[in-house]
């Protein structure tokens, strides 16, 4: 979920139509608001037809998968690659766990929270997450009034005593930190969203092992278009009932974007294990580790700005010390506490979104790293702009 | 939505695996609960490869889509060739609608209900349908205890001062009746939900033109397993909050599936202008004609069950007139009020829907018409069986 885009619902809808235009440029604005992961596609451009998939006409017409799992509209091609890819990179354990499949990680969210309320409760369950926490979070859990549970704020703040379900994005979106559980009360039911866990973004450090994990195609290698999602999910009452959510919402997950992922993910797996191919983590990690360098030395280079520091860690994957090349960067305007960094940005053409939708403030705000070349290369020369144009010394 | 199927969310996931059997006889359950369109994958079968379509690793990554629609993420071929089917087929008034794509039309019923909920009521508005209604609707309005909206039973009870929600299925599930709205208050709201108004269930009498519209490829051309519906909408803001729901709940819905039902509509409407090809809704007519008389002989040489009679109408599609034949059969028990006619065909091996589930009572079952011929026949032969067993004369 923390993979997906919660800005769609608040800020225009087609921001490079709408884009504003000052009177020197009449280029467009860089959008970098929401995290369309774009950057993947020189990957998957050089793979050629390695991950071609044809549907005929009589094929996927039913409602029901051919698998015998409990989730019953599950693909079980896409379960035997989303269970081979976490053992192939080790980032969570899969083999005592359920898998649910969703239209994207969004929907399993909603799924999750339905099946950890409580039904027999008059009062809607409290939903919490620690700021900075995914924009979207609020919206998901209140956007229907649901009298199951309700958004209950920050995580930090929140009254231990008494049921709750504690959303942990780890690493966080937007800031990239790895969490841990902040609430610690004895009645809550946590919901680990794990979409940025893969090795491109952070160090394996261990296989994660929680009741609910979520993951996301979409931030795992960038195939946003598609909606898939999958839940690794402990107790199959917990797994029964979400999958009966997906059932009421949308009677299952489209099959051609199922069997299309399966597709992916085996050409993941199999880049990671056969040296002829180009391992689709080391490529991503590559790049991501390029422009982080380029980002922080604009950011050393003028006096604006902070963002966070991230220490190394050993990664289990690349058997290597590695440091944290996050999906988005955490800008950190240096500026009073009256700074507006969104509307800094938006004036210099680049929309972000601002730390006011993450729980936090205005100083704050959220850029995505996952965009095209062309637009990554814009962002950096406008931001070096206002380095010049503000300059303090 | 009424071309999906409520019935996965109370009755077994996997009822051929969990079908009893009788002493007698070890072959399984047929399965005529749900309305699985596996009928048509014959003709799909036979349309070779005019269908297929293949996606590379580079295709859609995006969560945008390219066409300039209200509806950010409708793929503009799907766009196009919704708009032609319509206008082929002439059932439905597209041009001065909105199309809103959604994960199957259960995902639009829930659209178009939060978008015409109002937000300002303290109170939810009351969601109403005729009996027999869709056995989905009371789950898909109340399954997250939704402030916004709450199911209130039958349009034909319900008190018509004060606002409301009433859907109308035309033609109907479960008993494929022409449909008006029934409450027809001052301040009532309508959903049309039209997943069946298609020349191969029931004469196309005029093009349909109401604010709010639902289709679905499951049951116009049996790929239920796409899970795509649309909608066209009259109004923009009711289109814009419809949008804004398909956002928060799963962000957009799967490219891959849009796509490849923009082909599959592309191809139905050739084969309606191109003489060389098998004309898809004339071959599927033939075989729901040739269903419907096979099973009206049954009931007929019977003396237990009644079905309903529809009466022919000029369709403008086949211009001829047509009998309808729906993708459900109603089948009334003639015993007394205690009959439970779900139960009595159960003990035959046949698994349908109860009356209740609608409703309505125990002496209906609803029989899906559209799974595959061997699960037909095997239907038909049970069917005959019950006469010969309970033979009252």
């Amino acid at each position: 979920m923390s993979g997906t885009d919660g800005c769609l619902v608040k800020c225009s809808l087609f921001p490079c139509a709408s884009a504003e235009n000052d009177t020197k440029d009449t280029s467009p604005t860089i959008v970098l608001d929401h995290g369309d992961p774009t950057m993947y596609e020189s990957y998957w451009r050089k793979m050629g037809h390695k991950c071609d998939i044809t549907f005929s006409g009589d094929d996927s017409l039913s409602y029901f998968a051919n698998g015998k799992s409990l989730c019953w509209f599950l693909e079980s091609k896409l379960e035997e690659q989303i269970t081979r890819l976490h053992n192939v990179v080790g980032n969570a354990i899969v083999d005592d766990h359920y898998i649910v499949v969703g239209t994207g990680s969004s929907q399993l969210v909603q799924a999750a929270l339905y099946a950890l309320s409580p039904s027999d409760q008059l009062e809607p369950i409290s939903v919490v997450s620690a700021t900075p926490f995914y924009s979207a979070y609020p919206d998901v859990t209140d956007f229907v009034r649901s009298g199951l549970h309700k958004w209950g704020g920050d995580a930090k703040t929140f009254e231990k005593y008494g049921p709750y379900i504690e959303l942990i994005t780890s690493p966080n979106n937007p800031d990239g930190v790895i969490r841990e559980p902040i609430v610690n009360g004895d009645q809550g039911k946590l919901i680990f969203d794990l979409a940025y866990y893969w090795p491109q973004y952070t160090a394996i450090t261990l296989p994660a092992n929680h009741d609910v994990m979520l993951f996301t195609i979409s931030k795992c290698t960038g195939h946003a278009g598609s909606r898939i999602g999958w839940a690794l999910v402990k107790d199959k009452e917990v797994a029964r009932k979400m999958t009966k959510f997906m059932e009421i919402s949308t009677i299952g997950v489209s099959k051609e974007a199922q069997l299309r992922a399966a597709k992916i993910l085996e050409v993941v797996s199999n880049s990671c294990l056969d040296f002829t191919l180009k391992n689709f983590f080391e490529y991503s990690q590559s790049l991501m580790t390029d422009r982080w360098q380029r980002l922080r030395q604009v950011v050393t280079d003028n006096d604006l700005f902070v963002i966070q520091n991230y220490p190394p860690q050993y990664c289990l994957f690349t058997k290597d010390l590695c440091e944290s090349h996050p999906a988005f960067a955490w800008l950190i305007s240096k500026g009073g506490e009256e700074e507006d960094c969104e509307k800094l940005l938006k004036e210099h053409k680049i929309q972000t979104r601002s730390g006011r939708r993450f729980g936090s403030d205005s100083r704050n705000v959220r850029i995505s790293m996952l965009s095209r070349d062309e637009d990554f290369n814009i962002f950096l020369k406008r931001l070096m702009v206002i380095q010049g144009s503000t300059n303090r010394t």
